[in-house]
């Protein structure tokens, strides 16, 4: 069995999400690249998350999306996972979830405002939300097109995708990504948490607005700048 | 004992309700049909659910609502059960909780709106509210009258079961059903993630209305329909 | 050790809150009536929920309030217990919990309004607010005072201590009672979920108003009646 | 290994806070004071939780502000741990988390008005939100000059840093803090509490104002009081 690591990775992510409460049932499914190997592994469609393991993973080819190895149907939402990753070059894990608060957010068609630093400890401003497909684009390669409508929201609002490592699907739910399968992980855990106390904010205090600037550049930058001072030395 | 695989399916969706948190004290209860044997397998009523077995399944004719095998009354809501079970041909399953968000749905008597993906992978529309009972319904065969609310409305709104496996229960809680126990239990879990989440998108933004008909085609049909391509080949 | 089984009885309504999720740090206190012998048993004040033992319960005189056996401090409110179980002749325990919800209605000053079934099986009718304390009553013996406005607001409103078997104390918490020490845990259980779903179920549906009251009778004489039907045979 | 006990009692409150569910990924960092030596343990920056040990936290001399043993870097916040130990002569023990209902208080910029006894027994009065900080503290000493804020807010207000053992920095999150660290963490899980249930309970009666003036003294008193007589006996 080869790209072992690459499997393990994205199992462990898988596993996260699920040990993090960010997923009911199977609504979830999260993927790692090899982006010298052109190579993603992948959640499979519809299994128990306590049925999967290493071997379970669906390996897919980047370019082609072809599956390379694997008995089981891959992920249904392969081929958004597959456009994220083609469109956005800097990054190596991709994740989707409905958990509670930020599908509440996603299913409402309202970006999630930055109110605190929680949120800019993660995401570089608001986390958008993605613009709704058109009827032929749902009649047509529906789950690709999920991912084009990401990718053009995002870029369109001139976002860099490893500062605002997530959007909130039309309707649908949240994607986060990050360099790799445990970071993107960690940003669904961070972004269902402000999603939650954005909401609770936003109920005590229906006035409130995005967080002072500085304040947004302050946490975002010591956590993800050229002068991060945020946890141990590398 | 027989109808062993009957109990145990109807016993693992009774742990499978408490296991999501769907359940508070013993407000939950969940059957299995063997329709070709025309035998009902249901939780007894009022047991402490560490103490559920196989065994203390009660067995109902679904003809007569007699019961065939089992020294414990069956649950208070047989009678709805059997009312399901005999007017929708379909069903195998029958699940009944008082799950925390839809069972605030029902008692505000406010159908579920479909506000996305995560509803239309699991119901083909809005989750509707029975009418209400009569004051002569309520003082007569009660739990036969709230079936007999919950089959009218369904069938008054031109709703195929399968398709809307799920009903809430006017100032009562949801019951859903499908084609087996674990569906019925799976359709629980589902409605209330959506009913959660569906509050949660009101009050984020209360103009919020139903999710475009072509999303809801989509998902619903992805999963369910002749063509449906989520999950593994059976 | 004498009054080993009322010991028993109030060291298992103290865990069961803590189990339920009805307790946070100390606040919450169980307590046991034995009536023929005149002794309460209760939980010892301030002391962490994992160090209780049946042997830490306090046993305390109804009739002079004196602690019998025990090394411990009884509960601060233990006064609030004996007031309860000295007016309300008809019951053998008491559970005080600041449970999430509930306390946020006893806070907010309101009556929890009966808004569907979950709340007709445990409690008939509204669950009333006590009134409000004077100044002289809360500088003085202020948690006996706590009891008496209980039982005043109880039975000023003619209510029936075991058919609303709880009160919610204005600016404080629920307390609830029942015949015997695991029935007033399993109100206080009831309490919380009803307290929950009429929060949501207003916000769903503000103009939302107590059910219908033939659903009321049935479903609190279903299980409480002389003509009871819910549950097995005693 | 010099500082045990002192690093054991900031390695437990680091562990308490992540057991009553207040923290999220790494967004905690609890601290203990040795006054008598002028030395801090405090958590490690960015260290996953499970793996923390007494080793691993951090000696800081409280005067000097540099590190006296470990190879960690300590936590980003402990600038502004250092700030309140000085300036709060009374206290040993600091504790700051993103606990889901008071950061959403502090992100609405709210303070958390006292509406019961729950409040009562642990804060003599509202829970402030600190001033916002300028451009420049922000741009400077970003870390110290948010315990200068919180510092300066507190003593404006005219508040007694052990009567009222918390405050909310502005789009932020609480700090908590106490004698010690293990009341430190147990303030932070009560102003967790009080979050929760004063958002529902202003939810259920908009128009609900503070506590009456003789139940917030009676509360705070019979517990912190020189005539304090809950729980037992020092």
């Amino acid at each position: 069995m080869k790209y072992t690591e690459l499997r393990e990775q994205a199992l462990e992510a898988n596993l996260e999400i699920v040990r993090a409460g960010l997923v009911v049932l199977t609504f979830g499914n999260a993927s790692a690249l090899d982006r010298d190997a052109g190579i993603m592994a992948i959640k499979p469609s519809g299994v128990p998350y306590d049925d999967l393991s290493p071997e379970t993973m669906v390996l897919i080819d980047l370019e082609t999306g072809n599956t390379v190895e694997g008995d089981l149907r891959p992920s249904s939402d392969t081929p958004t996972h597959l456009v994220l990753y083609r469109r956005f070059s800097t990054i190596g894990g991709v994740v989707h979830t409905h958990s509670p608060f930020a599908t509440a957010w996603a299913q409402a068609c309202q970006p999630i405002p930055c109110l605190g630093t929680t949120h800019a400890d993660h995401f570089y401003g608001s986390v958008p939300v993605s613009r709704k497909l058109t009827a032929d684009e749902i009649a047509g390669e529906y789950e690709a097109n999920t991912g084009v409508a990401i990718v053009e929201t995002h870029l369109g609002l001139g976002l860099d995708p490893l500062q605002v490592p997530a959007e909130l699907v039309w309707s649908h739910g949240p994607f986060t990504w990050g360099p790799d399968a445990a970071t993107a992980a960690e940003n669904a855990v961070a972004l269902e948490a402000v999603a939650a106390s954005t909401l609770r904010a936003c109920q005590i205090n229906p006035s409130i607005s995005s967080v002072q600037p500085e304040l947004l550049d302050k946490h975002f930058l010591r956590k993800h700048g050229a002068n991060a001072y945020y946890g141990q030395v590398a």
